[in-house]
């Protein structure tokens, strides 16, 4: 079994990639950032998912990027409603995936693993510029020049995004049907409210109800 | 005065690189990362230094790499002896300059800096993949890839590595008698002893005593 690492977030997009990443035979290192947002709730979501896969790890790390802020995720910003309209919102976190892809980095090359997953999507997505596949790309080419076994030829790193091409419902119907995942155990909101459920408002939201609408399952998340 | 990020260690590069922005008319915002290094004595200097340079902002950020092992400046390892001999050192520390410049990345978009900095050197190191000026060119691609404000058009990254191609010798001569650096702030040592003082052994030590004899400058530190 070869090994990789997922950064596994708790929601709806990284367990299906963790999920699809166990269904091939990968040995699953999970990788969960505690970087002080809004919704934390989600960390307790990706210790379920974790355990539910089975995986050889789960590393939570904490990187406080509240400290940073210029984000409605990590700042007290008012957080924006509905759907993506062109303007990246204000739920954007400032080089978020590069920090966590650059974490997600140092531990696969301590435990030789050549792959990463994340669960980026560039289709029913928020506009974040770290989730297309030229930034993925670029990502990759810079940390196969960045680490001891990538230059001494041992290992090469790649980044796995499988559901770059996917819609909301697709992912969903992919992970009910062929992959068994149960998506109650996810976590999606981006602003719970204060008796811990989910806003309903915010574009995570909308576009988890999107997406189970149009797939045709019952959310029982 | 624009505005620039730099990644401060509290060691003679990182200062010196620090010295170098200031000089050309640069606001600094000093970014420290506690990484749970064996050395945080470090972080002492960089407080020091950064007080020194009357940065803007200095911010130190707690990233664990402990967690992450992989390092003998991140785990129990014994610590190497001597000078870089060809074979990468058990001290490089799996993507650091990668996960430190994607903080400082995240950071440099919040306050609007197109220019970080970094003290790296690609002479008189220790072999270290995430020094070279072909790393560092890859990693400047995947940020202005990776933003908002590049993505828009607003704003262009660029990592700066003035040392790039300088000896130890040469950074201690440039600091000491063009920039009136006081490298007496500055701590080098992977392994202080437990008294506080620096080891002498490990290559830090030793391309520090290096440096200040070649350079013909006494070293105060």
């Amino acid at each position: 079994m070869s090994r990789a690492v997922i950064l596994l977030s708790g929601g709806i997009d990284s367990y299906t990639t963790a999920g699809i990443a166990a269904s091939i035979g990968h040995e699953i290192f999970a990788l969960t950032i505690d970087y002080s947002q809004r919704h934390r709730r989600e960390i307790e979501s990706a210790k379920k998912i974790a355990a539910s896969l089975g995986v050889k790890k789960h590393l939570i790390l904490n990187i406080d990027l509240r400290q940073i802020g210029g984000s409605a995720l990590t700042s007290d910003m008012d957080m924006p409603e509905g759907m993506f309209k062109g303007a990246i919102p204000s739920t954007y976190v400032p080089a978020r995936n590069t920090i966590f892809l650059s974490t997600a980095l140092g531990w696969a090359e301590v435990i030789g693993a050549g792959d990463i997953y994340i669960g980026a999507t560039a289709i029913d997505y928020s506009g974040y510029p770290d989730c297309r596949p030229e930034y993925l790309k670029a990502f990759e080419d810079m940390a196969n020049l960045a680490t001891r076994l990538s230059i001494e030829g041992t290992l090469r790193f790649r980044i796995n995004a499988p559901l770059i091409n996917m819609s909301k419902a697709q992912i969903i119907k992919k992970g009910t049907i062929e992959l068994g995942l149960d998506y109650g155990l996810s976590w999606s909101c981006y602003d719970p409210t204060v008796d811990g459920l989910p806003c309903g408002k915010c574009d995570s939201c909308i576009y988890r109800a999107k997406g189970f609408k149009e797939a045709g399952v019952i959310d029982k998340g």
